[in-house]
């Protein structure tokens, strides 16, 4: 058996406190490396640099920030500062939910998709509460899940994206594999003014907890229970394939012109 | 009948020429609003902008560029500027495929991406070529293609990524119902040297071509036939649910600790 590697990061950026709880749960379970933004680039999904060169700054031969996005950072460690390929990659521990649509729009959860591109298998781990920043149980059930996917692995093309509820068991009720809810929450424009008169507008989200979904990613944090939602890379939508291929003779004919 | 309203939207900003193309392409079909990244912001994904506002500046009536990405332009347009909700959200035409795992890099799929999840049908559309930008095929097709959406509609959460292969018929052979291809690419990584002495990185990629599976997005460009390939926002893998729920005993005794 050869040293267990496990990558670490994050969106928040390298001196993000949940990156640190998540590094100290991982320590017992193998050598842990970081690379992570060197500054919080939470919302950017799965933004990669392309048009500019990346920077790469050693605070120790374990720790690196870069000057890129969650999934540069991911890109990075595997093909430039790990020596070899690690066993797991885990994101986070993001402070707030990464439930519904949220979970296309984060950063954390987009570093996990990015490994499991590469064939990594990969945790994002975020704690549903933006205002109790007690990171304690979201770490150590984080350490319980990396070792469940360090001994069992996980399907191809798939990664875990872990919600934990604010607080410590009996408050955190169980754990529930949930489907990512549909969008359920309603856009928000706010438009202000700035000192010249000049309009501008920032964008927020309020969520209709009356449309929660049966087994959804909200529901079990609203339950108090841990979620696990199992997230795919490949995003083709099968069932349609057959419902569109009676467009196909139309269209064939069109190309054919 | 009313107005059919048709926003288009790009990630190459509002003075590309892919964008003008469309634009011209969508005219005989509706009533066409533009609402588009005032610079490029390729590879930006479905990042959304919360952490500084956005400024809109409205060219005409019709033409809006937008200090944000793609999914903030579509997310404006519909909460903010249009007037009512479009019948349909074409981005592109992007100069440049949108295949396999670029599909989720990509922000022109992640307009079209954005605008599924505010429940508006919508195509992405990218020519299949960075050195032969003649537009006039793919914005053919694509007013072809938007006139099915808009007669037929699309199953709910789920848009087309439209790739088209350079050059016109009879080159362009066909057209093909694909899936999302498997990453067949590798990651480049280069390393250079600022006058400084300091190093820093460019990413890039090389396609394996020998990797291409069957009936795959890039199956069909390489075929020279156009690549259509319906994507879902729901990420969730639901074959691992089954799989996952044997773990789920084991974890329930975690969380009661």
């Amino acid at each position: 058996m050869g040293t267990t590697r496990i990558l670490v990061t994050n969106d928040d950026g390298i001196r993000a406190p949940g990156l640190k709880a998540l590094e100290e749960s991982m320590a017992p379970l193998g050598e842990v490396t970081v690379v992570a933004p060197d500054y919080e680039r939470s919302a950017t999904s799965q933004s990669i640099t392309i048009h500019s060169p990346l920077r790469v700054q050693a605070l120790d031969e374990r720790h690196y920030a870069i000057s890129g996005t969650p999934a540069d950072a991911v890109i990075l460690a595997l093909h430039q500062l790990l020596d070899a390929k690690p066993a797991l990659v885990i994101s986070g521990i993001n402070p707030g939910a990464n439930l519904g649509e949220n979970v296309i729009y984060s950063g954390t959860v987009a570093a996990a998709l990015e490994a499991t591109l590469h064939g990594v298998p990969a945790v994002a781990v975020s704690l549903a509460s933006r205002r109790n920043l007690d990171f304690s149980a979201a770490a150590a059930f984080a350490a319980e899940i990396a070792a469940k996917v360090l001994d069992e692995g996980l399907p191809p093309g798939v990664m875990l994206n872990v919600n934990v509820p604010r607080g410590s068991p009996p408050d955190i009720c169980g754990v529930r594999l949930t489907r990512q809810s549909q969008k359920i929450t309603q856009n928000l424009i706010y438009e202000k003014h700035d000192p010249r008169g000049r309009p501008y507008y920032w964008q927020d989200e309020t969520v209709d907890f009356d449309s929660v979904e049966l087994n959804s990613d909200y529901a079990a944090i609203l339950a108090h229970e841990i979620s696990i939602t199992p997230l795919q890379v490949d995003r083709t939508d099968y069932a349609s394939l057959s419902k569109l291929s009676k467009w196909m003779t139309s269209l064939q004919s069109l190309a054919a012109k």
